[in-house]
């Protein structure tokens, strides 16, 4: 956590970032995101120690940006999904992903663009439906695969 | 830089948090965007050493976030200010914003509230005026205080 340091500033930015501005939580928020939704799917993912996984996935349940539920039961397996609270957060990645997009281009396209889970349409910078022209949340909103993808293996 | 562990990622998410995922970088950005653009400003809003404030501008500057522009020379001074690259991040930080607002309340209201520059208006989520309808870009947004600040010595 950021927050000792961040503490003495009254600041809605600083306060978010205590809780999601350490290294690899907003990537742990865009795999679950993205569908993977496992301890072991993550670590993979992410090339990060399950040292590191294991801290950042516990403060994000303690947060109720994750919640964890078992999977299966001997042994016991869990799986993590986003909370409405986390949902809320795909705004703040969804423009880290465009900014990136403009600014550090992959030649062939973006890697992954963002849709409309009801009809397929674009998700607009200001998060309408490029084709229904609905206001989208976070929950109506899905990544898939874009130009810059195709071009690199995994 | 978070660089070298992020490598094996195509994805604009991780470049960008590549280059502004970073301890303390965006809270740089956000204290520049509120108008502190001189090193010592800088130093003493956020209460960081100046050998990490060093770095971090640095790295902006690099990057192209910020420009340097000398406003004394003898002894030389320097200034910091958003690019349009930079501006463009104004969405990533108002968006962290308006999630700590919503989610980790001050008892009086927001510290901060976004204004269209132009009329005064309230800067909605979809980054347009609240007032005269018009789409903002990062330009066009001042930051004021807002009700949460009042109720707190600085």
């Amino acid at each position: 956590m950021l927050g000792k340091d961040y503490e003495g500033q009254v600041c809605s930015i600083s306060r978010s970032l205590e809780v999601v501005g350490e290294r690899w939580t907003l990537l742990v928020i865009r795999d679950v995101l993205l569908g993977r939704r496992r301890f072991d799917e993550l670590v993979e993912s992410l090339g990060v120690t399950r040292t590191v996984l294991s801290s950042r996935l516990r403060t994000l349940v303690d947060e109720s940006i994750l919640e964890r539920r078992a999977y299966q039961e001997r042994p016991a397996r869990f799986e993590y999904d986003l909370t409405d609270k986390g949902r809320d957060l795909l705004p703040v990645i969804a423009h880290l992903m465009w900014w990136g997009d403009r600014h550090y281009p992959e030649p062939a396209g973006p890697p992954r663009v963002l849709r409309h889970r009801g009809c397929g349409g674009d998700v607009e910078h200001d998060f309408t439906c490029g084709r229904c022209h609905e206001a989208l949340a976070g929950g109506d909103v899905v990544a898939e695969p874009g130009p810059g993808m195709a071009r690199r293996p995994a």
